[in-house]
């Protein structure tokens, strides 16, 4: 490597700490950045001049700094321009969401499609539609889309779905299929990102996410834990029983043959979906709470290996084991407690996400604001006067 | 947090950042530092005298930068004064080695004894008598040890062994029965750091220890995973078959009582260890063949687990696993392949580890090493002239 690049990878760098430390201590003055970063007052004064100019900080006023000295004009992070598009592809919906550098939520539309019964293409050309909808209201509000990713229920390399088993369909590469960039990204990821972004405050847990797959995301430490590449966290293909039921991928005895969707209508004798199998399971019905008695037992099977292997601070559930809780949680609570209390001083906590459907989206669009904090070098450099 | 605050750990930041540098670039001058790192050259200049003063970085001649300017006189990282102690506890070995800053290593002793049959107090008896001698040798070399790790066969709650079975050890603060100052770790975890930083070369991998325990350490992008508490990796006690043999954990049907060393060697039916199991495989015994055939398969099972949660980029059998691998690892390749071969790219690679016994030591006096290097103001700090 030269020491231009390094030279730039450092300005880079310097770039992101200051944008960083804005956003953590804004309103700041440059003055105060420079004492802080140790960066000369002079490299700060471009860089916030940079930050300005591609409206990600805004002057917010004077603020003196401690006794002595003239006041100086302060800077903090802005909401009003720089923002970013979360989308879904859903079994039965699209989704999608903006929100601001500042994290705000500034708007979400959801539209109800079989996704099922439509190609890729088809399901595309509405997803465009709908983006095109969010994007055209954000810029009403003066917002400008700096970037975009997408969800897609199953894995993803390097921006190929590899198989969506819910929606039938294998190998596309779905960002060709939309007319702007975008990023594309197993959902059970964003969900944990939006359950870790905008949902019940924890910095580290296990999210279960999916419907007809059962996905995870796991949160470290505040980040995500993606494996060496991208495919962490498949708690569908956990094995719980070596001898069990064959499944799609190849395998037998998957947590998916248990607790998946399908596999929990089928043993709960329910075609109507899981809001018909919550009436019945309100009901009383037998053969619904033994399916769900089940599905709860294997969940705890696997969750019990998945805590081995990472270790999670907290379980949360979303997906359609967050309505179907009641049913579920406490048989895969015992399971848990049973086989993990023996040996650790804490077994984690189970509970239930309060996003709802929205976790994946929302995961989506923040990950482009922290992709673009991160480095907001990158995001200037493309969107210079003329070329935004 | 004050500004005064973190104002000293942007300091420290730089710090770490300078060295860095030289580590990654040196011999370097003080000016290309400067330059690199968009730090003042007084700041630079003072930061590199510091580290200098803790014989950290040597002045190694006059570079010339470019073709204008005078030359400058270039600083390297130094071999020859910091340096650090790995330990570890076996079952039936204790072992010691000294580690300098460049991670060259020093020094590597060894000794024979049966941990299972002495108390905590007479193991750390003999483990002290261990580690001075190596301290005295390191000295005679003119390096300082500035930091010790011990490898322990347990899980480890600040600095407390909760339970390390194949000692007959519980809750033992081990760091309380030593004369000097030491971090005490998960053996599988610094096995994993040495196979990083000594073994193979790879940056993606499932490392696998163990002797009685079964432990596994994950590497991702060259970093130890280590879960919310510490205790990633418990491999030994992923669940293979919910309604198979009871374990000491309080679960049924972990890896363990399949295919750690007392499961292994009591369905071989051999009473003398690993070596001897070797012995029998080597003469074709169908009991020790066959318990090795249904090791492989439970190992199998458990890794698949392991990868669907997980995605390493490979995996490394060390430990047991590695004299044992001609009769195991066929079949558990097999199980991979046959388990993952559907819905994946690529099935990790299933190695073995060439560190044999030393992996965990290495990783020990390695994980001191790199904590020196990401943090030099700490060590600096306590290592002012005077109180070393």
């Amino acid at each position: 490597m030269t020491q231009a690049v390094r030279h730039d990878s450092m300005r880079a760098r310097n770039l992101g700490v200051v944008l960083h430390e804005i956003r953590r201590s804004g309103p700041i003055t440059r003055a105060a950045l420079a004492e802080i970063t140790g960066l000369t007052k002079t490299t700060v004064s471009k860089m916030v001049g940079d930050l300005l100019g591609g409206g990600m900080v805004v002057e917010s006023g004077a603020l003196r700094e401690g006794e002595r000295g003239r006041p100086g004009t302060a800077v903090s992070l802005s909401g009003d321009r720089v923002a970013a598009l979360g989308l879904e592809i859903g079994v039965d919906h699209l989704s999608a969401c903006v929100v601001d550098l500042t994290l705000s939520v500034r708007l979400r539309r959801t539209q109800a499609v079989d996704n099922r019964s439509t190609s890729p293409v088809e399901t595309l050309h509405h997803l465009r539609k709908l983006a095109h909808r969010a994007v055209d209201e954000a810029r009403s509000k003066g917002l400008v889309i700096a970037g975009s990713t997408l969800a897609v229920p199953g894995p993803v390399d390097d921006g190929l779905l590899r198989a969506a088993p819910n929606l039938g369909w294998r190998d596309v590469r779905v960002g060709d299929l939309l007319d702007f960039p975008v990023t594309v990204e197993n959902e059970a990821n964003l969900a944990a990102l939006g359950e870790l972004w905008f949902g019940s405050g924890h910095d580290d847990f296990l999210h279960v996410s999916g419907e007809a797959n059962i996905g995870a995301g796991l949160v470290v430490g505040g980040a995500l834990f993606r494996g060496a590449r991208g495919h962490a966290g498949e708690l569908g293909h956990v094995i719980v029983s070596p001898g069990g039921p064959a499944c799609h991928c190849g395998g037998r005895g998957c947590l998916e043959q248990y607790a998946g969707q399908e596999a929990l209508l089928k043993a709960a004798d329910v075609l109507g979906g899981i809001p018909e199998l919550v009436e019945r399971l309100r009901g009383g019905e037998t053969t619904a709470l033994r399916a769900c008695d089940r599905a709860g037992q294997a969940l705890g099977v696997a969750l019990t290996s998945a805590v081995r292997l990472t270790d999670p601070g907290a379980i949360v559930l979303g997906g359609i084991f967050a309505p179907l809780f009641p049913w579920i949680g406490g048989r895969t609570r015992d399971m848990l407690t049973a086989r993990l209390a023996g040996t650790r001083q804490a077994v984690p906590g189970l509970g239930v996400s309060r996003l709802g459907g929205a976790a994946a989206t929302l995961g989506a669009a923040g990950q482009v604001i922290h992709r673009i904090i991160a480095d907001p070098g990158a995001h200037l450099t493309t969107t210079r006067p003329g070329t935004a």
